[in-house]
């Protein structure tokens, strides 16, 4: 089944898919500086937490590889931690691997709580081209069909930025999976009126009690699902656990540019008038039936299954250190 | 206070205002032939219900006025239920004195569940576009803003159509009446976080049992509302009640072209995927504090509420004939 590959090392260089021009045009840049890198996660080139990590490993090592620094000593007085340029490179591929298996472990444990067959639904882009690897959220949905159930995907468009259009649907479409593209006011619409089985999106942090940070929307679903009673689903790596952050309320949530509101693809869509554009919300631990990670699933009380969780990652981590 | 004419009778003929255009021009025709309203309704040039009445109405007076019937006989063979040229163009002046007239009961009602100051949402447009008078759901908002209170009207975009980013944005800002243009996606994080002290939402069709049809997207909000204790509210005319319908589950939802999902203002946002446009959905009345009408206010239990309006509007209409 194809899987898109947002990012990838190659010998010419740190090729990138541009996710901007999806789905209209599939173009891919090589880059070999790696000021070109930083810029392209500043234009969102790459998108995804789990991607911009790869794209900014690949960076620094495309920094060192091509260094302009007179000497070695100047280059290690500018990046002393780093031991020599091919460990660095090795690295960087090393956690693009890690990605790969940490999506393939979060889509087994997860496809067991999808349906066998019917409706699930997801929200922006949790997918292979934000993880590098089969993504998070749609890579419970990926596992899950190659397992054979039969399911037909509900994707909300997902303004202001479109991911859900334009990525998720991109995605799905590849894979081969039905889908149904909706807009984020028809959410609940569905859920009242569908047969929808499950709910799976991804994380951008989660507090120690399990609240968590998503893309802006994530946080109505999540309360439309229990008004429906359709279980809602966080898939996410260990990482984007916070423990030092006891609850929501502590997350602080990024403003992003109005224009992205009030402007669709550069063309006005509005008046100009105020707009606000509040990039992720918090979804309270209450409204989540489960989380699935790379380690296992937590469910409530949260605070004692993500510790768990979170040490057996350290665990891990100390074994193999 | 500026307020939009979406249509009006002229002697030079029917002027029509081009919503689809709001707010990158503001653009109006002038037709003549009934043939061109039947045109101007299908194509959303103007749009509402109540406004699509006044038009259809003033389209029928058009057609009646420049009939190229050969004798009156044929005419009245064909118009059979109107008694002469003249009456069916006062007849359409006078159904839109009445929606005037209507719209501003029906503000003075409303606008004394509005809070004194802060934050109120409302939903797609429900404004003067919409209905040719203030409007029903911003006509509230209106009448409150100008008896002093110090609103600040959150605005929801309304996918697919824009009718929140393109009309409900345009008239605010027109007004002078302060205004936050949102996505769709937003409206659960502001019902949390913010200070929202009231919805209010125009409707489409009001069931026996008060459950209520509107835009696609009121449900959501309406549950959202619920769950964040926000007073929610349908302000609407008695038109809109249709007590022959027990309840929301024998509205029939109209089914749009997907082509307003994939496609914004002509661009292709999304691959050429299926999607969904349910236009409506369903409010159940467990929802809804109280609807507004030119009448008065009704609350729960709406099967007695409404049937009581319904009846004091028959006593009315009687007491004219």
């Amino acid at each position: 089944m194809y899987v898109a590959q947002p990012i990838e090392w190659t010998d010419r260089g740190v090729v990138m898919l541009d996710q901007r021009r999806l789905p209209a045009e599939e173009i891919s840049y090589t880059y070999t500086d790696y000021r070109e890198i930083a810029k392209a996660i500043r234009e969102m080139v790459i998108r995804g937490a789990p991607a911009i990590g790869v794209a900014a490993a690949m960076g620094v090592a495309l920094g060192v590889l091509h260094s302009a620094a007179k000497s070695v000593d100047a280059l290690r007085s500018e990046l002393s931690e780093i031991c020599d340029k091919q460990g660095m490179v090795e690295e960087a591929k090393q956690v693009h691997l890690e990605k790969k298996a940490t999506d393939e472990s979060i889509g087994r444990f997860g496809a067991e709580f999808m349906p066998r067959e019917g409706q699930v639904m997801t929200q922006c882009n949790a997918g292979a081209l934000a993880t590098g690897g089969i993504g998070t959220a749609l890579g419970v949905i990926r596992v899950a069909f190659e397992q054979g159930r039969k399911l037909h995907v509900l994707v909300p468009e997902t303004r202001p930025y479109l991911q859900g259009a334009r990525l998720t649907a991109w995605e799905l479409h590849k894979g081969g999976i039905p889908l149904t593209l909706i807009t984020d006011n028809m959410v609940g619409h569905f859920l009242k009126t569908g047969k929808v089985g499950a709910i799976v999106t991804g994380a951008d942090r989660i507090a120690a009690n399990g609240d968590t940070a998503n893309k802006i929307g994530t946080y109505q679903i999540a309360v439309l699902a229990k008004e429906n009673s359709v279980p809602f689903y966080i898939a996410a790596p260990v990482s984007t656990f916070d423990l030092s952050i006891p609850d929501g309320g502590h997350i602080p949530i990024e403003e992003r540019s109005a224009g992205e509101v009030t402007h669709l693809q550069g063309v006005r869509i509005a008046p100009d008038v105020h707009a606000a554009h509040p990039a992720f919300d918090v979804t309270p631990a209450k409204y989540i039936a489960a989380i699935f990670t790379e380690r296992g699933v937590a469910r409530a009380p949260y605070k004692e299954s993500l510790r768990a969780l979170a040490e057996m990652s350290q665990q891990h981590l100390a074994s193999r250190g």
